[in-house]
This record gives C-alpha cells, structure tokens and sequence, in this order.
C-alpha cells in the first residue's frame, strides 16, 4: 500500500498511513567507548565511504574536485529509503467526508550531518552546524518550490528514546501537502491575537520573555532561547528570532550564523548539563501558501526525552511538567559549557 | 511549588506544572513468573493487607462486614499520593495573557481495579471488569458534583513503555477546571458538523462503520470495538457506544455490562494477539457544564505502544501510523480469545 494522507473526523488531525516505514531496520548499538570525531561504522549508510548504500543524494557540500555520492562531503541530503510521503505520487483526493483521504505525496528526506558516525551537533564546530542550517533552508526552498507543497517540517530525532532509529547524526525534512495540525493551532492563535492588537503574537511574547528573563536561557543579537511558559516537557527549549521571520527563506547569512551560534550553544547545554539527552528537535515555520502566513514567526522546539513520565500527556491533551520551566531555565543558564 | 495550570499562548493547550510529581518512587520489576490470580506484593501499596500505605480510601466495594482501609475490598479508590492537580487548592486565576494561569485545583485519584498484584483486565471475570466501571462511574458524579470541575477524564496506563510506574492493575481520574485539548477538538469538531447537518458526527460515523464492517473488531448490542480511520497508532481500538450519551452518567445497569463485556473481549484480544503490550486507556466523556456538551458522544480509545515509532508524532502533529487500521482490525477479529 502507498502512503495514504487520513484526516481524522474527529478532531481534524491528519495521519499519514505509511506500512513502508515499518519494515526499517534498527541498528545494533554499539556498547563501546565512541570516539566522536573519527569513527566510521562499515555497516552505517551514513558513514563516509558508504555513499551506495543510500538513494543518490538530492544536495551535498563537497570538497573541491569529489564527485557526487563519493566521500569528500561534509553534509549530505538523501530521499529517506523508508518514505513517509512519497514525490512519486500524484497530489490527488482519494476520498471524502468523514473519511477524508489524500495520496500520500510529498518529500521526505535526511540530512546527514557530518560524515563522522559519533559526531553530537551541540560538539561541532560552529561551522559544521551551519553548513547543515544551509541544507535545512536550501532543501526548503526546493521544496517550497513545487506548488503542491504546503508546508516543509525540519525534525532532528537524537537517541532512541526519541525515536531514532539510526545513530549517526542526521535531521529529517517532511513536504506534505497539508498543514500539521500543531502548526495550524499555532497560526490560529497568530491570526486571533492578530485581529485583536494588530500585532504579531510571537514577536510580542518574545519581546516580554527578553524583558522578565526568568525564562530565557541564552540569547544574541538575532536569536533567544528560552524555556517555554507552559512548556509540555521538562528542560524543553525554544529558540525564537527576535525579528519577525515567517521562516527560512528568509534567512540571510548572519541570521544563520548567528543561528548556529545559539543552537549549538543550546545543544551543548543540554549535553553537558543532562548528560546527553535524547531529544527531539522540530523546526515550526509558516505554510508555504497561505496569504495569512505572513502572521507566522518561525522557531526551533528542542525536547529533551528525560523520562516517561517527562512530557507525558496525561489522557489526550493534558500535559503534565515536572520542572517549572523558570527552574529549567535558572538550571541550563548555569551550565557551563 | 503548588500545581498551577497554564495555558500556552501559541497553541492554547493547557499544560499543568506539577513538581511533586517527579518525586514519585519508580517500582522494581519482578522477573520471576507471575501468579496472576494469587499474587500479592509485601511492598506494593496497592495490594491487599497494604491499605495503610495508601491515602484513606474514598470508594471501595468490599465485602460485607469489612472496615474502610482493611482489606476485604474487590476495586478501592484512593486520592493519588502524587498528584497532579489538588483539591486543596482555590480554583483562582493566577495570572493573564499572555501568560495565562490558575492554581492547579482538581482531583487526581486512582482506582485500584483488584486486590492481586498481577492480573490484566483482559483476564478478569466480567463481574471484576464491571465494578472497575462503577468505580469510574460512581466517582465521576461525584466530581461533576463540583461546580468548579468543568471536565473528568479517566485513563489508564498499563507498562512501563506506556509511562505505568507501577505494576499493580489500577486507573486514574482527572478531574480539571479547564476542559484537555483533544476533548475541546473533539467538541468544535462534532458542533461544527451538527450546525450542518443537524446529527451528531459520531453517531453517523460509528453507523458508517458498522455498515462498512471492515474497521470492526467486535460489538454487542449496545457497543461497538473498531480501529479508528485515522488511527495516530498501529492497532489503535476505539470503544463507542451505539446509542448517543454524553459521558457516564447516562450509563444504566444493563450499559455497565455490556460495556465491561466489551472492553475485556478488546483487552483479551490484545493480551494474546498481541503478547500483553503496554497501552494507554483513555475514557473521552463530554465536558461537564456546557450547554452544547449534549453534542459530545463519549467512548473509550486504547492505544498499544508496541514501539518507539508506532504512532510517533513525526514532528509536531502529523502522527505517522505503519499499520492500516483495516489491516488492524482484521488482526483483532481473528484473535481466538
């Protein structure tokens, strides 16, 4: 069966029916001591020197003089082999109310950040995250391109309580043709807040957070980090441009300097401070083609996996947080990194 | 810290920041074969003989002649030693938008469903199934009672993978001042349809389905067990009733067995097909004082947690599921139970 796009009757959730994906594999780990900036695993399609054994890559940045899907990349951006959404599809209705269906067209590819297989991202160099902050924003605009797509989700899972299912560093790019629900709740609120001030909620709530600081972990000219009001997880960190920016095209190239500044910074604190996390780390930015998505402030959502319990939506709705995000803040301020 | 609710600004859910539950005690896991019908654990203070270790009960069905908090009891309700909201508190307002809160004021208790330690309600009697549903019944009229309760949800998690801390077969209740997120969905949802169409969205729906047949798992006179279209998670079964109710407290004698016949039949088809996964239980029931709350129709919704990625939220909304819930059903049907 192909992947099947399902609006849910009853609260309007789309759900991408995909069997492909459950025939992944899952990686052996690996109990020995990593050495992070030199290890090759043979058997890891992400590893330098296994370029074969990934689809053709869709984006690389190489060395000077290597060929494509040969080793001399330093960030690398495959088609996932087990596709949630698939480009060869036709973007059609496949059925109507109440059992609402599309073909489950759309992009889904991997970003493989670094040819290293034990490399954590808040451990490289400020350089080295850039380059995948490129990746994520010029795959973006790729796929932003093709008119079907409405919306371009950036997801990172690390560790397997997070759902990864492979070691070796690498994000994820979701192109569907239909808006996340999360996302669709948030431009909600955006356009609300909007018709009553006039004005951007993100922009507002930011400029307060900045103000109060009870809750802000880091910030630098053009980026704050902050533990989230009401955040749903313990240690949960969002990181927010301070200027209204709808999403990555609009990056230029100090934003995404200053970008990877922050992230890495946020990432070492959440390293070094909780003993490496597993995380999840997703990428909110406007719908693609909605005229009202002008309204939209994109931001970074980083979500430590800490326990079960961390997070843990209490029956369908109801978030329960462990740690008051002004503890969480107070605690990742002082780790030093 | 107090619990507080806090209601977040970009999305609208509310969120509750609950400290003292981080200090809930993790409970070992036995390795040696389990006694399902005789069990009972020296150190569990959920098992019979341990009633001291407990809160005072505030509901038990027990047999006559014996005393509150001794043993003799069949299902006993206990307020939750860790909770997540207290009844303690004042509901009041804490603070305004944007940043939006109220004292954490609820009732959080737990219903312990047998006095043996081990012993999955897909194996229970009937008649032991059937009193765990009075207790959630009777307990919630008696919260509804409150005015200041505008929503009751019960839930039950059954595994570690599925966030149980501890082994004892037991259920929760919450009782809020603010209505969870999915439920609110739920509502605009069927309000929406019934302003077009005049019927209520999961009557027509749950017809259409047992017309079709090819979601059925199972049903009975007055119930139907089916995997939901759109389903988050592989294998997924939703418990929903024939006849339009709003929540509980419409269930009369005659409901209360028919329900408990097919909850067991659902949960003993899961136990064998499926070798006793981890699940969540959550019991959807109308909120509890608004007029249009008449358009909400109550069931049950059980999600197996057979993996990391079987429903995994692949980034803020877009749940992806491996298995097709026609695929699921026709699974469950054929599990000789």
């Amino acid at each position: 069966m192909p992947p099947e796009l399902r609006r849910d009757p009853f609260t309007g959730r789309w759900v991408i029916v995909a069997p492909e994906r459950g025939k992944r594999p899952l990686q052996d780990r690996r109990q020995e001591t990593k050495r992070p900036n030199v290890e090759r695993r043979s058997d890891c399609a992400f590893c330098a020197g296994n370029e074969l054994m990934t689809p053709p890559e869709v984006l690389a940045y190489r060395e000077f003089g290597t060929g494509s899907n040969e080793p001399g990349w330093r960030v690398r951006v495959v088609p996932n082999m087990y596709p949630a959404l698939s480009p060869e599809l036709e973007s059609i209705t496949l059925s109507d109310r109440p059992f609402e269906s599309m073909a489950g067209f759309g992009y889904h590819e991997v970003v493989i950040e670094t040819p290293f297989h034990y490399r954590h991202m808040g451990l490289m160099e400020r350089n080295e995250v850039e380059e995948v902050l490129w990746a994520w924003r010029d795959r973006t605009l790729s796929m932003e391109a093709d008119p079907r797509i409405q919306h371009v989700l950036i997801f990172k899972n690390h560790g397997y309580e997070a759902g990864a299912t492979l070691e070796h560093p690498h994000s994820q790019i979701v192109a569907a043709s239909v808006v996340p629900q999360r996302v669709a709740e948030e431009m909600a609120m955006a356009q609300e807040y909007h018709a009553e001030t006039g004005r951007c909620l993100w922009c507002d709530v930011t400029s307060l957070e900045i103000e109060q600081r009870k809750r802000l972990v880091t910030e630098n000219d053009l980026f704050v980090a902050l533990c989230p009001y009401a955040s749903t997880s313990s240690y949960e960190v969002s990181i927010v441009p301070k200027r209204h920016q709808t999403g990555l095209s609009e990056l230029r190239s100090h934003d995404v300097g200053a970008l990877a500044s922050i992230l890495r910074d946020v990432l070492r604190r959440l390293y070094i401070g909780l003993d490496d996390p597993p995380y999840n780390l997703w990428l909110h930015q406007a719908p693609a083609r909605l005229a009202s998505a002008q309204l939209y402030h994109w931001h970074l959502e980083i979500v430590p996996r800490l326990s079960k319990w961390a997070g843990y939506e209490g029956g369908s709705g109801f978030y329960i947080n462990q740690v008051p995000p002004e503890e969480a803040a107070n605690f990742l301020r002082g780790v030093s990194i």
